[in-house]
C-alpha cells in the first residue's frame, strides 16, 4: 500500500497545504532566539541517533547500501545536524557589522547602521538518490536552512519514499517535543510536486542535490519565477584524476589501489567519484592502468541505487561503446558491471568529458606536460580535481595546481576525492557545469550562507532590534563595530564582562 | 568628433580585444599580494583624487549634476577604492577555514583541508546614469572587482562617454606607473557592446546598476549562456516611507522638510528615493501633505541626466495621469516639473505600485493599522524602507519593523533613505524586484564578496599555498582554524610574533 501510494504524486491540495503551513511558521523560527534554535536542531539530531535500529533497516531494503555504509551516514547526518547548532550558537555567519553615525566620515553616516544577516524565507529543499540520509529530508540542506532560521519543504527523493517519510517523523516529533512547532519541516512527494514547489511564490531559495538534466529543468523554473529565487543546485561531475610520471614511478601499485576503491565506492554513485584518469605514458603509468584493470574489472556488480540511476549508467556506457577512440580495458559485455576504459588523447570528446554516474573511469594517457596541458583545457570545470605528484615535482606541481584551480571547487594532493569531510574548511561545490553557483558550498559549515540574506538597520532603536545587534550585547558573537572586529566576552556566570575588548588590531590604514 | 564617435558602438574586434585582454591579466592580478594590490588602489585613489580640477567640469557638462554634488561624488569615488584597499589588506574577507587532518572526527577529515576564497574571474561592469564616478568606470563594483582580484571590463553609460574615457584614463596610467599591468580594466561602450559583454565566455560575472528593463534583459542573457554567470543587478525600487500618526502630530513640518528634500536629491535620481509615502488620514497627515506639496510644487525645473531618464519620467507620469484614482496635489502640467500625487488607498495598483524615476511622489493615506496592514501587504520589496514614529508608539513601531523588513534591504528609522553609507555595515540590496540577488550588496565593504567564489585544497603542501592557508603565516589575518576563530599577531617589526593567540574562546559545545 505505501509503495503504491508512493509512485502517485502528493495531491495539489496537500503541496499547498505543505508550503502554507511552513510559510506560516517562517517569521516564529526566524525569529527563535539561537539558542533555542541550536537546542532544537540538537533534538532532532538526537532522535535520529535514536532511531539507528529502526531506520536503517528501512533505508536499506530502499537503497540496498548495507549497514555498514548507513550507520556511518546516519552518524554523518547526526553530525550535520549538531555541528549546525554549534555554528548557530557562535554567531560569526550573522556577519554582524555595526557603524556608528559619524558625520565626519568621507562619506557622511547619518544614523547608526547594523547589519547582519537573516533567514531568506522557506526553502525548498530537493533530496539526493545516493545519501538517502545526509542529503535527504533532514540532510546538510535542511539542516542548513533550518540552522539560518528558514523553514524547509522537502521533495522526497522516488528512491526512498519510506526512509523520507520516516525520517519526517522523526523530525516533527522531536521538534513538537522541544516546544517547536513541527510545520518549520513539511514533506512532497513526486515530480510535479517539485517543480511546483520551486515555482510557488511563498519559497524563496532552493537547494538541489541531483541530475545535470533534473537541476538544470529546475533552475529554468527557479528563473521564470515572476521573483526569482537563488537555486543551488549541485549536479554533479567529471572529476579529473592526475598522475605524474614521478609518482607513477613512486607508486604505482599503491595509486591504483587507492583509485580502484575511489571509483567503486558506493558502486560508484558518489558526485566526487574520480571519472577521468590522467597517466602518464610510461611502464610506471602501465602499471597504474594493469593494476586499476584488474581491481575494477574483478569487482562483481553491485546493485544500483534506483532503476533511473542504473538506466543512466547504462546510456552512458553506451555513449563510451559508440565513441570512437575507446577501448574497453576491464568490465564485461553486461553495461552494469564496473568497467575501465581508454581514450586516445587526440579523440577526447564529449562522451568522455561528460560524468557517467556509476562504477566506471576512463584513462588517458599523456606523453609530456604539453600534451596534458591541451588535455586539461578541454576538461569541464568539476566538484573535485586530484593529482598525484612527487615532492621533487615541485615546477610540475605548481604547474598543475595554477592550471586545475580554476577549475575546481576542491584541490585533492596524494589522496583520493571520495569521502567529504564536513567542516568550517570544506567546500563542496565548483564552476557551471558542476553546480548552479559556484560562490556557495552544498557541504559544511558556510552552507549556511545560501539560505541568509543581509539587511541593515538605521537609526532604528536599540531596544527594538535583536541582542545582537545592540551595543550592549547579552549574546557573544564577532561583530565589526566601527571597522575593527570586536567579541564580547562572557564570564562563566553568564555576565558580559566587558563591552569591547579589542581583538588583536588588524592592520588599518587610514586614508 | 569624440560624441559622435561615442553615439557609434564599440567595433566589434575592439570589444573582443578589450575581453580578451582582461582575460590574459587575470592570473597575474589573482595571484598580485594583498599589500601590492592594496597599494595598486591607493594608487588609483590618489589619481583620481588629484585630477578633480580636470575631470568634474568634463563629468559636470555630460551630466549637469554641479560641481558642488560631483565634488562630494568624486570624494565618495576616493573613498570607496580606499576603503576597498583597507578591506583587502586586512584579509577577513577571505574567509579563511583550517581543518587540520583527523580520522577520529565524527566525520573524519582525511587529509588537511584548506579553503579561503578566490577571484572568480573577469568581472563587467554596467555603469550607472546617476553616478556617473561612483558607480561608473571607477565606482563601486569596479573598485569591489579589483579588490577581489578580478579584472573588469567596463561598460560605458551611453550618459557620459568622455567622463569615462578619461577615468579610464587615469586608472590605467596609475596602474602602468604602480608596476601592474594596465589590462586590469578596459572599458566598451554601447549597447551592443553591454549585449556581447555578458555573452561573452571569458566574463565570469557581472555587476550592474540601472533600469529594471535593462537589468531584467542582462539577466536573461547572464542565464541563457551556456555556462550561466551570476548577475548582481541593482535595479532600483519603488521605496516606501511611512510616517505614524504620533510622528505626523509631533513633528509634521520637519517630516515634511525632510522628506521633500529626499524626493527631490538629485532631481529624484536616485534608486533610493521615497515614491510612495504612507501618512496618517488625520489633521497632521494633512499638515504633512500640505507642506510637502508646497515645497515640491514650488521648487523648478531641473535637468535629467540623459534624455531616456527624462523620457522615462515622463512615462511614468503618464501612467499616473491615466490612471484612477489619482489626484495631482503638487506639479504643473509639463510632465518634467516636480511633482505630488495622492492615490485612494482602495485604489492602490500597479501604477503607483512601480517605480517612476525623478522626481515625484504618490501619498496614500490609511485610517488605522488594518488598513495600513493591507495597503503594505500589496507593496513590492524595495532597496529601504522609513519609517518616523515616536517613542511612545512602541507596539506599532515593532509592528511596523516586522512588517516591513521581509521587504526590504535597508530600513531607516525617522531619517531618510537617500545618502547611502559606504560602510562595512551598510547594505544596499533588496529581494526582487529591486535587486536580481537578494543575498549581496552593491554598496559597501562586504560588496566584495560578489567577485569571490570559495576553493578548498585537502592534503596539499603548504609552501605551495598562499601565506594565508600556512600552519606559519606571515600575512595576518583572522581564520577559523579546527574550528576556532584565530589571529597570527605581528610585532612593529613585522615578524610574526605567535602563531595561534586564540581570541576569546567562541562558546561551543561538542556534542
Amino acid at each position: 500500500m505505501t509503495e503504491i501510494a508512493h509512485l502517485l504524486e502528493s495531491p495539489a491540495e496537500q503541496i499547498a497545504a505543505t508550503v502554507d503551513a511552513a510559510a506560516r511558521a517562517a517569521a516564529s523560527w526566524a525569529k527563535t532566539s539561537r539558542t533555542d534554535r541550536a537546542n532544537s536542531l540538537r533534538a532532532v539530531a538526537d532522535a535520529m541517533n535514536r532511531s539507528a535500529d529502526d531506520l536503517i533497516p528501512i533505508v536499506d531494503s530502499e537503497t540496498a547500501l548495507g549497514a555498514t555504509r548507513l550507520t556511518g551516514e546516519l552518524a554523518r547526518t547526526v553530525h550535520q545536524l549538531r555541528m549546525f547548532a554549534d555554528v548557530v550558537e557562535e554567531g560569526t555567519y550573522l556577519e554582524v557589522a555595526i557603524d556608528h553615525a559619524n558625520l565626519d566620515a568621507p562619506v557622511p553616516i547619518s544614523g547608526d547602521i547594523r547589519r547582519w544577516l537573516v533567514p531568506i524565507g522557506p526553502v525548498a529543499v530537493f533530496s539526493a538518490s545516493n545519501f538517502p540520509l545526509a542529503f535527504s529530508v533532514l540532510g546538510g540542506d535542511t539542516a542548513s536552512a533550518l540552522a539560518a532560521g528558514c523553514t524547509v519543504v522537502v521533495k522526497a527523493h522516488q528512491g526512498h519514499p519510506r526512509t523520507s517519510d520516516m525520517v519526517l517523523g522523526i523530525a516533527r516529533n522531536a521538534l513538537r517535543a522541544s516546544g517547536i512547532t513541527e510545520d518549520i519541516i513539511g514533506l512532497v512527494h513526486g515530480r510535479e510536486a517539485g517543480r511546483s514547489l520551486i515555482s510557488h511564490p511563498a519559497i524563496a531559495a532552493a537547494g538541489f542535490t541531483g541530475s545535470v538534466a533534473g537541476g538544470k529543468a529546475l533552475a529554468e523554473l527557479a528563473h521564470a519565477r515572476t521573483h526569482p529565487i537563488p537555486f543551488f543546485g549541485e549536479l554533479g561531475s567529471q572529476n579529473t584524476f592526475l598522475v605524474s610520471s614521478g609518482a607513477a614511478d613512486a607508486r604505482a601499485d599503491a595509486i591504483a589501489d587507492g583509485l580502484a576503491n575511489s571509483v567503486l565506492l558506493g558502486n560508484g554513485q558518489f558526485c566526487t567519484k574520480p571519472g577521468l584518469v590522467f597517466l602518464p605514458a610510461s611502464p610506471s603509468g602501465q602499471r597504474i592502468v594493469d593494476v586499476l584493470a584488474d581491481r575494477i574489472g574483478s569487482r562483481p556488480e553491485s546493485a544500483f541505487l534506483t532503476g533511473p540511476v542504473r538506466d543512466g549508467f547504462v546510456a552512458g556506457i553506451g555513449r563510451l561503446l559508440d565513441a570512437t577512440g575507446l577501448t574497453r580495458l576491464a568490465g564485461s559485455d553486461t553495461a552494469t558491471a564496473p568497467s575501465l576504459w581508454e581514450c586516445e588523447p587526440a579523440l577526447l570528446g564529449d562522451e568522455v568529458l561528460e560524468e557517467c554516474f556509476g562504477p566506471t573511469a576512463v584513462v588517458v594517457r599523456y606523453r609530456d606536460q604539453h600534451e596534458l596541458s591541451g588535455l586539461l583545457d578541454r576538461v569541464d570545470p568539476a566538484l573535485t580535481a586530484t593529482f598525484h605528484t612527487e615532492q621533487h615535482e615541485r615546477d610540475f606541481t605548481t604547474w598543475i595546481l595554477d592550471t586545475i584551480a580554476p577549475k575546481a571547487g576542491r584541490i585533492v594532493a596524494n589522496q583520493y576525492p571520495t569521502g567529504v569531510a564536513v567542516t568550517a574548511s570544506m567546500h563542496h561545490g565548483g564552476p557551471s557545469p558542476s553546480t548552479t553557483n559556484s560562490q556557495h558550498t552544498s557541504v559544511g559549515a558556510t552552507s549556511i550562507r545560501r539560505f541568509l540574506r543581509p539587511i541593515a538597520f538605521q537609526n532604528v532603536e536599540q531596544e527594538l532590534l535583536p541582542a545582537e545587534l545592540r551595543d550592549m550585547d547579552g549574546a557573544a558573537v564577532l561583530r565589526r563595530i566601527d571597522g575593527t572586529l570586536s567579541f564580547n566576552s562572557r564570564t562563566s556566570t553568564g555576565i558580559v564582562s566587558s563591552v569591547y575588548p579589542n581583538l588583536p588590531q588588524l592592520p588599518r590604514e587610514t586614508p
